[in-house]
């Protein structure tokens, strides 16, 4: 047998995969299983998305242009403007995913050695583009303490070698659910340019704000445009995870040029993701209300259950719908892993995130957990009690 | 301004791309332009499949698994099953295209600086993917005096160096159409057990063989079994290219889960397609009759067409939807611009690839040009008679 790559030996493995016997063999057992480990929420899809599906009118079902279709590209420009961002039709391209659009600013921006710094804790699936495009993430420690606001610009300072290409944020963040505020964004502005690095931003949690709070945009940051990359997607936005429609966004003309090399390479983007994506920019504004409100009632129920289940702490985030909490247990690879295959609260036990995969630093995150807040509120307060029962009992409780 | 990755500058740009804005001018100046660049088939796709977007009842569009619906996995199965292929539900992994099968290919098995084997001409984009993988395409030529048939083996032989890790086909071939025989695959196969190889198969036009002839796949080669990675795609079969749904087939179980790894991070391929894909496995043997006995007259009136031009020499393929012809010139880069931009006749041209896209070796293909028959007869007929008379007048002839 030939041998296999060393890049494809290094990718890891979703830190959630190792879970998934033990939650299989949970309801082979006739548990329910609450699944607080996964950011595929069960609000409905908006109607005129699907709609445009249920309408489709085209008899062959082409390619669209490699840089997305252009009335889609055109509304999305609208929509942006609409949310007092500057992003013209030129300045974006569609891809498969955000996940498509990551891995295409990756390739067209860093050479393999090169580092990029990210807070963590972090999206896991960064570390696959990274170590498919052979670059090293270079993290920096947020606190749970702080809610996990942005940690001091000196530490990111500290961390920069002439090897470092980049600044990565996710705003609101997965896992963590943290709202960068303005001043802390031009913080990393001013970093970004007295070093002349790219600020890669994920911002595809950015209808999800609460409490009144808003979402700022890296677009709007001035005097850095060269700079400055938006990864954007639908998934989360519609509730359309599957449709795989993402955007790569930047007004750095050779970047977008040489990342559609890559997009011509592929070919194009899904055409009914784009269909339905375009029809989903006329979602009525009535669509979001009600689905913060819903949201900030989960989070609600989640983040003050667990704060009263004694030697538990989780801060309240005021974006996206996970968040992170820190547990009474010394590891909690071993305690998701307990309250699936151990344990049962009347036949019912939750699924978690162990908090490990975000983290680069091995050393961190190993009581903690990230819990997403898309399951219906009857739903959230069992879980709450389930996770309340399970640490009475847990036996590596500290 | 930070600087770009090498490898996005070194990234190809399409071949075709920089005919568009002559194709593009051509159009202003009222001229009709027939396509003869593109793969993108003018054939219906399936009703089956387009009556699946129309009853899709789901009401959340959620991600599906990463390796593809089980269901749709299953069917595939089924499919290559009833073609006499043995592969089985867990050999597939679904990819948002060929493209994507392709690429998680290249990155699971191939280290940066790694070669790969390819009879050339071939689909310029497996430069693109090489690049994206850091991978070297040697190409070993393919004359079209023999209609494109494989090389002698020695000649691949020759190439082994200790950093060859694999043989590519396509089969029936992109650009050249060629079917290759039992025989010829059977001499490949002895050649990568031989050597241990990586054995890289692009089926996805496995549908269109002509005049009787059998498509050959290589997952039916014996004794070679961890070797072969098989890449399909519903694109051209259905005449869904814009579904993006493709897969990577491969009975190397490590491979495979590494493969698993890559798919992870780019969470699931798109679900409205799979949904359409799972449902073309229900089209009616009649659908591929008919489409069958298009292409063979298309086929018929372009090829003869062009072998009746003073000058001209084209093959007749046994498959797939191309031809590769040569002309009496010089500069067929050249020639594609001058016969958008210079030349019409009664106010219609054509446009066609150069061949120069299609080869490593760019002493190669300078008289030749790609064809592709996805335009109905009248426009084929037409076509052929556009091409004769520039040939006439174009001031390069030789």
């Amino acid at each position: 047998m030939p041998t296999l790559s060393s890049k494809g030996n290094a990718m890891p493995a979703s830190p959630i995969r190792k879970l998934v016997p033990f939650a299989e063999n949970a309801k082979k057992e006739g548990k329910t299983v609450y699944h607080l480990n996964i950011g595929q929420p069960d609000i409905e899809t908006p109607k005129v998305a699907l709609d445009a599906m249920h309408n489709f009118d085209l008899k062959v079902i082409e390619y669209s242009n490699s840089e997305g279709i252009a009335s889609y590209r055109k509304g999305l420009s609208n929509y942006y403007q609409k949310a007092g961002i500057d992003i013209k039709m030129e300045d974006i391209m569609i891809t498969t995913g955000g996940s498509e659009a990551l891995l295409f600013a990756f390739q067209t921006t860093l050479n393999p050695g090169e580092e990029i710094i990210i807070p963590e804790p972090f999206y896991a699936n960064y570390n696959g583009f990274a170590v498919s495009s052979g670059v090293k993430i270079v993290p920096v420690e947020a606190s749970i303490k702080d809610g996990f606001a942005l940690p001091p610009i000196e530490e990111f300072e500290k961390l920069i070698t002439d090897k470092t290409k980049g600044i990565l944020i996710c705003n609101p963040g997965n896992p963590t659910g943290y709202l960068y505020s303005k001043d802390e964004l031009e913080k990393l502005r001013d970093l970004v340019k007295k070093h002349d690095l790219y600020f890669f931003a994920d911002e595809v949690y950015r209808e999800f704000c609460y409490d009144g709070a808003e979402p700022h945009s890296v677009m709007n940051l001035e005097g850095i445009d060269d700079n400055i990359i938006l990864i954007d997607s639908v998934s989360k936005r519609y509730s359309m995870c599957g449709a795989r429609i993402g955007a790569l966004i930047s007004r750095n003309k050779p970047l977008m040029a040489n990342a559609m090399k890559f997009a011509q390479a592929r070919l194009s983007p899904p055409t009914f993701g784009q269909v339905a994506s375009e029809a989903a920019l006329k979602t009525p504004s009535s669509y979001f209300e009600e689905v913060i409100t819903e949201y900030v009632e989960r989070r609600n129920i989640l983040v003050d259950g667990l704060n009263k289940i004694p030697g538990v702490f989780c801060p309240k985030p005021k974006g996206a719908f996970y968040c992170m909490a820190s547990l009474p247990i010394k590891d909690s690879d071993h305690f998701c892993e307990w309250i699936l295959s151990e344990f049962d609260h009347n036949g019912e036990t939750v699924m978690m995130a162990p908090a490990g995969g975000f983290y680069a630093n091995k050393a961190l995150g190993k009581n903690e957990v990230r819990l997403a807040y898309v399951l219906n509120k009857e739903a959230l307060i069992r879980s709450v009690e389930i996770l309340e029962e399970a640490l009475k009992v847990y036996p590596g409780r500290i």
